[in-house]
């Protein structure tokens, strides 16, 4: 249901800093893990012929994310050891599993065991302090608790990152407009502060984390986790766990 | 429903390093932290009285711990700041909050955030890896994965330990007899291996918790956390988050 564009803020965050960016649209099947293995395929052999010239791509250092279930299958994918591409980072941005923990969705990810993971690159993980709250009594939440953020963090061995967005709701660093936007209003528990905010705060959060495993570069990540309070939104609680 | 005689075994082997066990039977209310306030204002007017002469209690050194729902309450106690002891340890012994991630039992300990527990004392959490298994289709798992032993751990500041006993269920370091012995087989699924080397390891981890954070002598915990394969069962995962 989740369409590109409406990441357009925060993916042009990331790539202004110089990181090349493809966010495919999939469509909704439980085919995920192998439509990634073909655009995996797709950027080893197509990616450099689409690229402005003189911008070289270097597929020693491929990151991957998702956004809600995306988050789900960004770990799936990263789990699965017959991708062409290896990853190097994996970010999950409040990646959710399924409906409750008795009806999760495939790929399953979740096993309910701390750190339990065959992960062996570093995660980091976004949650969305009011993704679990749902806008009516009669809707469920878009990410109940134990197959939320939280719980992906929980399995992730280190090193491993958490940042909550404490004040935010599952949607707020998306810009739907019109019908869809209404929509997700109604579906989706949205935070009172500002979006461009939590789109900065994620676009930040996500540069500083790449910088650190892709580049080596990690005072950034520091930088967050020692004084949340330098970003645009409440952080709270941030987690860093290093070995 | 579980009676404290069940557990004679292995609280007559922690009592054989010297500590002194008050475990009360709760009726089933949700009245436990009550309870256990009146049972710690017990211990501290009444205690030495039903002592052997020349025992001593040192009530500066309590550690608190329960099983199942006991667990739940354990922490709940811990997190109370009213009591009239201070607790300088916490053990939760396959704890479970409830039925599942939206029916929790009261006292309300989970948060589904990790790390949130505001305590300042050291936690044990062992989790038995068959507890959220159920015995039959029509029955449910006594410790659903969403609010047993894990996110127990998930959600506890460091210093915090996991055990995890892979192999065994949740009842299975009791000694139920007769008919209740039947009654626990039907509704809990239990593993193959030997009860009594369950009840060792359980002792085992618990005495070296407590001679750890009661008295300061690490040593044993540590050896336990580093070369899990000393214990008499398989323990997998086993975790230790000093900071």
């Amino acid at each position: 249901m989740l369409q590109p564009s409406w990441y357009k803020s925060l993916l042009q965050h990331i790539s202004s800093h110089r990181y090349i960016i493809v966010a495919p649209q999939f469509p909704l099947t439980n085919q995920e893990v192998k439509n990634v293995r073909k655009i995996a395929e797709w950027l080893i052999n197509n990616l450099e012929s689409v690229l402005p010239e003189k911008v070289q791509p270097d597929l020693e250092k491929v990151a991957i994310s998702g956004h809600s279930k995306g988050g789900n299958t960004a770990f799936a994918v990263a789990f699965d050891s017959s991708m062409p591409l290896k990853f190097s980072a994996l970010l999950g941005i409040d990646p959710v599993a399924g409906a409750s923990t008795s009806c999760l969705h495939p790929p399953y990810v979740l096993e309910y065991i701390p750190r339990i993971f065959n992960q062996s690159i570093p995660v980091a993980v976004l949650g969305a302090g009011l993704s679990n709250q749902s806008t009516c009594c009669l809707l469920q939440s878009v990410a109940p608790n134990g197959v939320n953020h939280a719980e992906f963090f929980n399995e992730s061995k280190p090193p491993c990152y958490y940042f909550m967005a404490k004040d935010y709701g599952h949607a707020d660093m998306l810009e739907a407009e019109g019908i869809m936007a209404i929509l997700i209003r109604i579906l989706m528990k949205s935070g009172k502060g500002s979006k461009e905010c939590m789109i900065r705060a994620v676009g930040g959060i996500v540069v500083a984390f790449l910088k650190a495993y892709l580049e080596g570069q990690i005072d950034d990540l520091n930088d967050i986790v020692k004084s949340p309070n330098l970003a645009p939104i409440t952080l709270d609680p941030v987690i860093s766990i290093k070995d």
